[in-house]
């Protein structure tokens, strides 16, 4: 921590921050700049400490230089860190693809797109029964008729599962049925939720809040790992911007950002990262280009029908197609499309 | 609605958009434009229309003209709502202030800090016990302990207590203690705890999520309401900007926009809103030139020993001057500051 | 500045970190922390002296710690700026409110309204000639006829102008008509625009861009400044945020923030702020409580038919009772509203 | 356009709205919903209307459908536009390499460079010899000498130059050394140089503003396309956002969003766009998986050592092997990298 002190503050006001300092058991270096002073501080710094001094007469500013976060930085931990679901692996050299409906609706909706992404190559399904919305008159999920509909397909079709969890109170019923528990982007800092699914045991998959830095959101995997569970994977599904064409902005640099100070998988969601169905092919692709280890997409038999995010579903057509490119794609940065867990993976 | 045919659609494609919506019950009328093709669309909108309609061929966007939100808007319910909380009026002519530490910290510093802001004219006292916090290693606030020490500071002082209330689980909990439950910017998007603390009856108090828009926000008053819960107070707490030298912006705007929309009450907390001590006392004076029904602020015996939020604190001395000051700006604008329910308030 | 080395940096990377800038002919000081060093760094820092030492193998962050602004900050220029104006004091006790419609239209348009405002107690005339607009299809202004006509009514009515230059080939032009030179949001960093209004020598009214910090406006402040122009006021005109109902978000914290951090005068645009005529009055009276300097405001005698921003413009009606609010909040926040220089302003 | 009206306006009212527009010569239809009345109104909309209709009693909202833009529009000009260059096609199949230092600092730099990047595969040099800088106490650049620099480079070592102008008065002189005129972030809403850079006939490439919103942008390149010039080119460089880990977000949905709404092409910057010389190869990847018609780069013989941007610059070694990189990912994608205009390139 660095304490700046400002121009002309006086000795005294200089003496009471390192004597403040010094009584928390921290010691101090004193740098005497043109313009003013500077005080190091250096030892186990309590996070109130920062506040404290900043109301101290003749200071100007409080500079943190150790990052906030630990577990999920790659300081602390520098080797990858991989993530294993049903035989698959997420974080290695291959790209997982998970795909499925936004929402589940029905038995007949889930079986035939379950069906459908695993014919093309997805490895994991994705498919919601508890859904945010941001009106309380809209479609929020078929409940946990929608996770046993998620479980009966896992065992007749053979691809893991991934489902939201949306409360504390639910995290055991959802854990039951689902292989992965994700955090949706609305609940990125809904801390006894990321307590709850960290001592659950079952792999996470975290997505970035709307308007979050990524320093908050490896503070949000710290609540997670901190319980002891290292099974997370983040997943980027776009920021707000002022851009209105597109319902959210993907950032596609957050990629290369976290596999630079984190040791931990990322996936990247171009279906609600941008809104647009038209655009989830571009932003896919443009993901893998990046690093990403993963892409989450939604696909449905009849976009035009489905019950929550039609908009940016894609058709199965679509979705082959996708897939195709996709191996491409990764075949020019060195990697490729993890295949079923029968095959092998990694 | 509105569909807005794309430049050159075919009459196919019009038909097939008009066949969509009227099998679903509506009607439709058209406008032949210079350019396109407009289609207006009548009778009880379900939500899921806009993204099935968005999919069809030749669609070039779909336009809502209903504002999502009813409950909270003003169009449907005309007149000012007003929260009864012992005795104290919110949303009536007089301006209340809500004071108090950020924390609950400990018995002595609770008395002394509730003895200060009663004696300089606040009426409700503000104290978390639980605290949500970006990082898992700050403090996180005592607990139930804290909501002990609130109740029996009410009991002995004198002034009803509102507290945050952050998961649904504890809503019961915290609702025993508390005369007005906080939900926090946070939570604005936990649509479980919203409707936990909607089925409460009790008061609500709803900060404005950091990068919501009003429109949000109404919608996520919706879920209180809509739980037959009317007793909800809205508060502005800043948003987040590109601005880093205060911690949030304070959207003073909202204050009459709010009131132009919406009948509930709107607070505005300018500690949070600025996260500067000395920015608070211009912005709790700019909020009731606005016209805020009340403002919340933090107040601790020293701030620089506080465990949480030091910095955007006031000492009892600021407190008073705000308390004077706002006094002049209040009656300026043909108000007053709410006194004590003994002595009578509106 | 100060030096983050990275966790595990080596003595070699150290030294060179060193080595480098001595040779640049500033001191070091190494503080050896628990789990880094950091190195601070002493003297006259040239600004490209941080890109360089980034660059270096193990550095892990380099952070500046004096502000880059300097003629327009406060620890260097502690006393109030004030800005004279035909007799009108800019930055003193009183609180000058600048009045007009957006764009000059027609000579009976802007007669009509010179006089409404003068009478109402506005103390300078506003009118843009030159109008910046996103689209190349709308009104852009009358050019130099419309500052004929600003000359014209400033002779017979008696009220100094303020109107917008765009382009550093214009500022000659436009000084010939206009007492204040203003720079639009959309010029603060047209930094060729700014040197030019600065060697004009003329009082100039700088506005916050539309996504600007605090910190990018004072530097912008500083090219201007830095041409030997002092006579410079700074206005507030609302910043971009994600909220759709205004059209810009007023960042009425901006007010005590340049009151504290600068000392240059600060006027609120709440007409641009808000884009709606009806939270004007709120937004002018929040912003003189919180130390506004003065307002500028958007008055027209027909708001429905005004060729340019109607939307947010005030009728005669309107602003009369605007003046008579704000003299109202000026005296509780211990200020009063500037009047004509005949009677004397300060 | 569409006027909606407020719940329970009165005949009257809606009259009025009726009578207004079809006084300015326009067609109205009506649509009686449930809640409201909707007026359709059909006819050359002139920008001023809205405002005009948004004043009038029982009015709530007006909502534009036309989009604003036309000459940048795929609606109204189908086909893609391809800008030429000294033998060079941009917006063809094959993807356009732009590389460079920041600035131009010395003869000797220059020369270095432009060898070192046309022997990778770089088809355009970039140099900056006008620099836009935050700060008017850092390096703004060589000013015309930068100019003849670059003239002597391209017509020894051989590739076409873009530069930056910054204000109307220096587009004759730029225009007479460059092949490409940019139009940097900062100047995007500059209208005057933007029409002066139309009325040049020279090819111009536009940057996206920092907030700016692809219609904004779009509205931006109306201005240089209606003075007749089409030969233009857009370039994604990073929007502002929350993140602090980057110097801005390159919004890489941009690409293919503009792909469909533009028949422009669209280049990526990725040395803008993210700040930080690691990042810069992942993020050249993703553009051109995404779609990019180019890539803009900035490369420097010493970036520890650059005046201006090193943080952002790779070393030559970095830039071969991105260009390496890129070939197989265009290739993925079915386009490969332009070679010299020599050996052919479309």
């Amino acid at each position: 921590m660095i304490v700046v002190m400002k121009v002309g503050s006086s000795d005294k006001e200089i003496a009471t921050v390192v004597d403040r300092i010094e009584a928390a058991g921290l010691k101090t270096h004193m740098s005497q700049g043109v313009e003013r002073t500077i005080i190091g501080v250096v030892g186990q710094i309590f996070p109130e400490l920062q506040d404290m001094v900043e109301m101290l007469r003749g200071v100007d500013e409080v500079i943190r230089v150790s990052k906030p976060y630990k577990l999920s930085s790659r300081e602390f931990h520098p080797f990858d860190t991989t993530v294993k679901v049903d035989g698959i692996t997420i974080g290695g050299k291959g790209i997982v693809v998970m795909a499925g409906p936004c929402a589940v609706e029905s038995e007949e909706q889930l079986f035939e797109t379950a069906r459908a992404v695993k014919a093309a190559g997805a490895t994991v399904l994705r498919g919601g029964a508890f859904k945010p919305s941001t009106s309380p008159y809209q479609f929020r999920g078929l409940g946990e008729p929608g996770l046993e509909l998620l479980a009966k397909v896992k065992k007749e079709v053979g691809l893991p599962i991934i489902t939201e969890v949306m409360t504390p109170g639910e995290v055991e019923m959802v854990a039951r049925y689902s292989d992965i528990l994700q955090v949706g982007a609305r609940n990125m800092q809904n801390f006894n939720l990321l307590e709850e699914v960290g001592k659950s045991g079952k792999p996470v998959m975290l997505k970035r809040g709307l308007s979050a830095t990524v320093q908050e959101w490896l503070l949000a995997a710290e609540y997670v790992l901190s319980q002891g569970n290292e099974q997370l994977i983040l997943c980027e599904r776009g920021i707000r911007t002022f851009e209105t064409y597109t319902r959210n902005t993907m950032d596609v640099s957050a990629i290369p950002i976290i596999e630079k100070v984190s040791h931990l998988p990322i996936i990247a969601d171009p279906s609600h990262g941008t809104g647009k169905w038209y655009l989830v092919t571009s932003m896919a692709l443009a993901a893998v280009a990046a690093g990403a280890d993963g892409v989450m997409v939604e696909v449905h038999p009849q976009p035009d029908l489905a019950l929550k995010d039609g908009a940016q579903s894609l058709t199965f057509d679509n979705f082959r197609q996708l897939m195709s490119q996709m191996k491409s794609v990764a075949k020019a940065v060195g990697r490729h499309v993890a295949g079923h867990s029968a095959k092998g993976n990694s």
